[in-house]
């Protein structure tokens, strides 16, 4: 099959093997059409069973009630933070977000640009994104909260989500979408880009309660709206149907071989935990996030100096572990560890890590 | 590699084989990174390459200088349909819209609910859209002239474009880009959804004449404006990473295996010339669009009855030969000869004609 690193990306990122091979395997003729998935109609029953598989797994997996409309919108997360105010805002009421880093900066700039009151209830820009905040008060007037449940960048997440009494939830879950159970009941709406936890990029997955469909104002643009989605299983026009069919597989994947979230949610923290021990052990290597607000899905660190930082990413990337410079914006380490790495990958970056200390420290 | 059908889908379409044996050989390591294409970050050097390669080969097949920009926008044709007139009216003066079916009718639509002043400038609907309008004169006031260039669903397209002075053409050219070659010099915008000629479905290339983005407004969203895409090389947010590949391989497959758009055209017009004229020897299948209305891409055509077009279609796809159902809008039947269709198929599919016709007239 050729060579196969440990892909530690931020997204785009690693997939499950299994699934990979099993696209290779079909991908000239898809159950016996004689097409590949690429080609088929997207009203054709061999895509209406595609979606509708992914639609209900996404229902099993986040024990999801007919409440809760499954949507796939092009346009990844970044359009989500345009279509949220647009679509959730109330007239004559504030909107109101959390800020933890670079992605809730993006929403909030998006719901500003659209005329919107923005109340930011709490943020950690104080100390450079690097905590999740607590003990903020939630204005019961806004019309929704919105939080990004997991930041990349800074490597921070919600372990806990605030609580907002009966102001709608709204929260960006691109990167660590799937990765464990949580109630769904207090969100207006999940959305999250594909391509971290459960597929290619090219499609936000969005879970919406379908009372914020009576929000939905008159006068927007058809692809716009999340009714237009929602009328008709995201099929009023042609979907991204490769990202629905590979986002099915993912979720195939983690009900029949991970066994449903509560096992993912087990092995995300093993596999962090791993790393995070090795970091706290190592006077070499320091975390970035502080230890409470620490991301299972985006482990932060950096080395005593860019250029060492450099090195350890080059030299790295030389033993097929990959993926490991930080984002641009903040530059230093981080280790994308979403559901798709096993534990064999983590091993294997710990004990690089400790060969590259035990070389240089 | 199991079964391949002849592919006469309108959309998502058939594929170029090589281009599908490509994807599916280098599926698991994309060139020795150890990583599918669907792995690899939007901001490694080897996507880079990808969308890169994907812009010049556009550049290149429609003779495009620096006035252009090439864009890689998700959302498909029909989020167009809302950026156009969102992006591109000018303040105090009317859009222009050539009407000659359903999806001019929806981007006629898209630009009246944001209240923009429509001047439909010609129709061809008295006639069931059955032909493409000539002898309009156009107002020289109105902001663009759009039209869309091949009507997927009527099988019309316009075999010489439109012409507006100095006013600037927009087409939605999704079914017939890269079909053949065309003068870009008088549009500001041409646009089209991947998933009939040049990939699959989930991204809208955009070609963009760059004196078009002094239109464009302050304060859109950003992932609304063309300037965000035109400023980023299409890379301010994740793009469809796998979608855009795949177009970049289908343009290397149209420059170095068919040789570029005048081959391209002269193959197509052959594949046409030989459905049209069976049609118009036999007395038993009815062409449905005037003859010199004919669409190059998509032959539609009447059998005696409804009954006998669902026995037609049905008894088509026994023998291997897929996708000949009309659009649920307006039944019948319809064979989508795209670029990726070989002269085999079409051959293939009179012979079925024939005996079909032997065995039923």
């Amino acid at each position: 099959m050729g060579k196969r690193i440990y892909n530690f990306n931020a997204g785009p990122a690693a997939l499950p093997l299994p699934v990979l091979e099993r696209i290779q395997a079909e991908f000239l003729d898809y159950k016996g059409s004689g097409m590949s998935v690429t080609e088929l109609s997207h009203r054709s029953k061999w895509f209406d069973d595609i979606i509708n598989e992914a639609v209900e797994r996404t229902k099993r997996l986040l024990n999801l009630d007919d409440q809760f409309d499954v949507l796939f919108i092009q346009g990844g997360a970044s359009l989500q933070f345009c279509m949220v105010p647009m679509n959730l805002a109330l007239e004559g009421r504030p909107v109101g977000y959390l800020n933890t880093g670079s992605w809730s900066t993006k929403a909030i700039k998006e719901a500003r640009v659209q005329g919107k009151e923005v109340h930011v209830i709490a943020s950690s820009e104080d100390k450079d994104f690097s905590y999740i905040p607590k003990g903020f008060k939630v204005d019961p007037n806004i019309a929704y909260l919105h939080f990004t449940s997991n930041n990349t960048i800074k490597g921070t997440q919600w372990a806990k989500f605030p609580e907002a009494g009966n102001v709608p939830l709204i929260s960006d879950m691109s990167s660590d979408i799937m990765s464990r159970p949580f109630d769904v009941k207090p969100f207006g709406l999940v959305y999250a880009g594909a391509q971290k936890n459960i597929g290619p990029s090219g499609t936000a997955l969005a879970i919406l309660r379908k009372d914020m469909l009576d929000r939905v104002p008159d006068g927007l643009p058809s692809m716009l709206k999340y009714s237009t989605y929602a009328e008709k299983n995201s099929l009023y026009n042609t979907p991204s149907c490769f990202v629905v069919y590979t986002i099915g597989l993912v979720l195939q994947w983690l009900e029949e071989t991970i066994g449903g979230l509560e096992n993912m949610e087990r092995i995300n923290k093993e596999k962090a935990g791993i790393l995070y021990d090795y970091i706290d052990r190592s006077d070499f290597y320091r975390g970035t996030a502080e230890r409470e607000s620490r991301s299972l899905m985006n482990v932060t660190f950096r080395l005593s100096s860019e250029e060492l930082e450099a090195r350890f990413v080059a030299e790295a990337l030389k033993q097929d572990l990959g993926g490991l410079k930080g984002h641009r914006s903040v530059g230093g380490c981080r280790a994308s560890v979403y559901n798709a790495m096993g534990i064999d990958g983590v091993k294997a970056l710990v004990d690089f890590m400790k060969a590259f200390e035990n070389k240089e420290g």
